[in-house]
């Protein structure tokens, strides 16, 4: 065992309690009251990067949340550089949602650690902290080392795409690693190559001026709660395929190889159902579940209102009904293409009746990474060290809108090396991250920087 | 100018402050913050039917908000007895829905006093009151009065019908007063034979056990927002006709000679557009607007939500959808064989990959009153002293649940004689009431029981 594995061991302890501090802040980026709590989290990791001798540490301000940046440069000449990417935002969560406890006061139960953003994503960039500090602390690490940690990634990276370009000569490296993403099982390891991109929009229906008394006028005004149901219910065909025309067009096929690779992380019927509590499947016929949501584009209502719908009833006639909808993208859709083409469809199907509005976002673009480099094989042999099994690959289903960045501004191979679990229940009540796994992340990504090292 | 109208005329400013006292009491039925306000109102309305002289004045409590009895029987050997029947209670309204001035916080602005329940109904029954007291303060009423005044008409009148039941000998009359409603034009009185009646139900529809990462699981999932969107697209065809099979049946149709009265109250078109601010009617297009209104049942979306609909975005695959719908029913429509067959219909188009619930809550039947009884022809005599002009007789689209109770109980001619006006803004935001109406009604309701008594 190498002095920063044996460090690991001794200081686990105290990795954990950290953790718990981090998950305590309640850094959700969406929220306009939680504008404070995300720039102390972006403070305390600050400060735990100082405290651990990375020898630059600076916080970003952005007219969003701010970046976290920190860099150790004092490898070998000639020693790689490893720019190490998360973020520590995270997800909405409130107890009624359907938590069993507090999801901003961690709780352990069977190994697990439960609280929002425990696997996504302060838990999995956390490993890489505590690799980076057993490392400082037992010699100094293989490789320089770099952290861009953002405090946006749930809200789209609103303005990371920006940093990046203007600060290529800040962030060059030799490969990326992304710790932001689950395996099928704890034993079974996996490397990501694709991710899907991301087109969000709202869609607002108007009617009449104000509420109405649905006795008074009802019959003779069109609702706008009826009318959104009846826009939204255009939106795919039958077999749940997307009906906006054109909505396909780019999507790169899967080959027969990819395919194959690919069942290897299939879905078991019996498990999906246990994970997602859903009847049963539903979704385009022709592909596998696993391939649905990796290889196939999406269209999601993510929250639709109008009207009174709170206890009891009101009988209005209401005056507006809004939804909040996503599209998941693959390699090679295009975001605003895909934005138009919703926003275009969805206004053609509007009955004129009621007045509808659209409001495109900023797009994040789908990622797909090339399997065959070094810095890919480097991974594959510290997953070997970390978990004792070659890792699998496979397609993710989630965004994380930067790799498509990083690949761009800074022709960088991007390795996506998750440590969470796909049933850790990112974005979803009582959210949990194992601590066997927290563990084993810490230790992989140590092995990951001494492989990359001695493979340049 | 007899005596009774003469104490109207002086005492007026008093009736004016009285009521907005009265409106200042937030009594919103449905909701259950607002319990003790709803008792309140309650006492406020038994303490003045006191102080005024009714002989019996009494508080029923029931499981839900409280039912006032005011009697006073001293009129002449052989005079009729007048029921007047209305509501304390309101519907909810906060500022934020777009008032220009708090709910409950009377305002009046040109002529117009605006606040919840201006109108529906504490202004209208207030006028009663104020009759009574006038008639009470100038030698006693010519006729024997009742008042019956319930705090649970916006959420159905749910214990009304089994106090009606219960109570036929308390509430032995010749004849039932109901003003809550309105009339086209302010120069235009009008008497309402017909109400629609009401049956409401929430509809449910579950997917996954919690809210799911929409890139994780999306594709692959049915979506309960997209469902129940796709559930309530198909209850209404492309014309606008319920596509519930069934729901028509019953149905009276219209005669000429009633579509030729009901035409005296049609809407003209810019002012309907004026009034409800949507860009074009819709629905039935073999029907007019007053008479889709009016004459034709409806199935409403009165509020639709799930997942997540606040500020920002969160990519959540929701676990439920859910929807408030109302049907407002016209003669001969029975609210449970109506209910009964929405509900088959939802669940037989809900698809099989989400699970659906409807809880359909007890209805109200719609209302028809004969318009040749002596009864109405006082209300007429009573229009004409009290407006200067004659009434037309007209539709009207709101539901009195109770009507159907003192028809079939009391066996009782009900006039629906209503004060307020069509645009009054009941249910809506900036609902108002017309000082001058209020004021006209306090006369016209003197002007009923002087004519019929002098009738019988």
């Amino acid at each position: 065992m190498s002095q920063a594995h044996a460090y690991v061991r001794n200081y686990f302890g105290r990795f954990r309690e950290q953790l718990d501090d981090l998950l305590r802040i309640p850094s959700v980026s969406t929220a306009l009251e939680h504008v404070g709590d995300v720039q102390q989290a972006a403070d305390w990791l600050a400060d735990d990067l100082r405290q651990m001798g990375m020898t630059r540490v600076e916080t970003f301000a952005t007219s969003g949340h701010p970046i976290v940046y920190a860099e150790w440069l004092g490898a070998r000449p000639g020693a790689p550089t490893v720019l190490i990417y998360g973020h520590y935002d995270v997800q909405p969560a409130v107890l009624s949602d359907g938590w069993r406890s507090d999801p901003f006061e961690p709780t352990e139960r069977e190994g697990f650690l439960y609280a929002r953003g425990a696997s996504d994503d302060k838990g999995q960039i956390f490993a890489h902290l505590k690799a980076a500090e057993a490392m400082l602390a037992s010699g100094g690490p293989p490789v320089n080392l770099k952290f861009l940690i953002e405090g946006e990634e749930e809200i789209g990276s609103v303005h990371l795409g920006d940093f990046v370009k203007a600060n290529r000569d800040l962030l060059r490296a030799d490969v990326c690693v992304i710790s932001d993403s689950g395996m099928p099982t704890p034993d079974q390891p996996s490397l990501v190559y694709a991710l899907r991109g991301l087109v969000t929009m709202e869609v607002e229906v108007h009617g009449p001026a104000v509420d109405l008394h649905s006795g008074t006028y009802g019959g003779a005004v069109h609702n706008p709660a009826q009318a959104i149901a009846e826009i939204i219910a255009k939106l795919h065909d039958e077999t749940g395929r997307i009906a906006v025309p054109g909505f396909y067009n780019d999507v790169l096929p899967l080959t027969d190889d990819e395919r194959a690779e690919l069942r290897r992380s299939a879905w078991n019927l019996e498990d999906w159902k246990k994970v997602t509590g859903a009847t049963q499947p539903w979704g385009e016929p022709e592909f596998a579940i696993h391939e649905r949501t990796g290889a196939r584009p999406t269209l999601e209502i993510n929250g639709i209102a109008g009207g009174y719908y709170e206890h009891g009833f009101k009988t209005v006639l209401p005056a507006r009904a809004w939804a909040k909808i996503s599209c998941r993208l693959v390699a090679n859709q295009d975001p605003d293409r895909i934005g138009k083409l919703v926003e275009a469809f969805i206004l053609s199907v509007a009955p004129p009746t009621v007045r509808c509005e659209v409001r495109v976002k900023r797009g994040a673009p789908p990622a797909f990474v090339d399997i065959n480099t070094p810095a890919m094989k480097a991974a594959i042999r510290a997953y070997e060290k970390g978990w004792g099994r070659k890792p699998i690959f496979m397609r993710e289903g989630g965004s994380i809108p930067v790799v498509a960045d990083f690949q761009k501004e800074l022709h960088l191979p991007v390795i996506l090396m998750g440590f969470g679990l796909n049933d850790d229940g990112a974005h979803s009540p009582d959210e949990h991250f194992s601590i066997e796994m927290f563990r084993k992340g810490i230790d992989t990504a140590i092995y990951f920087c001494e492989e990359i090292s001695a493979s340049v």
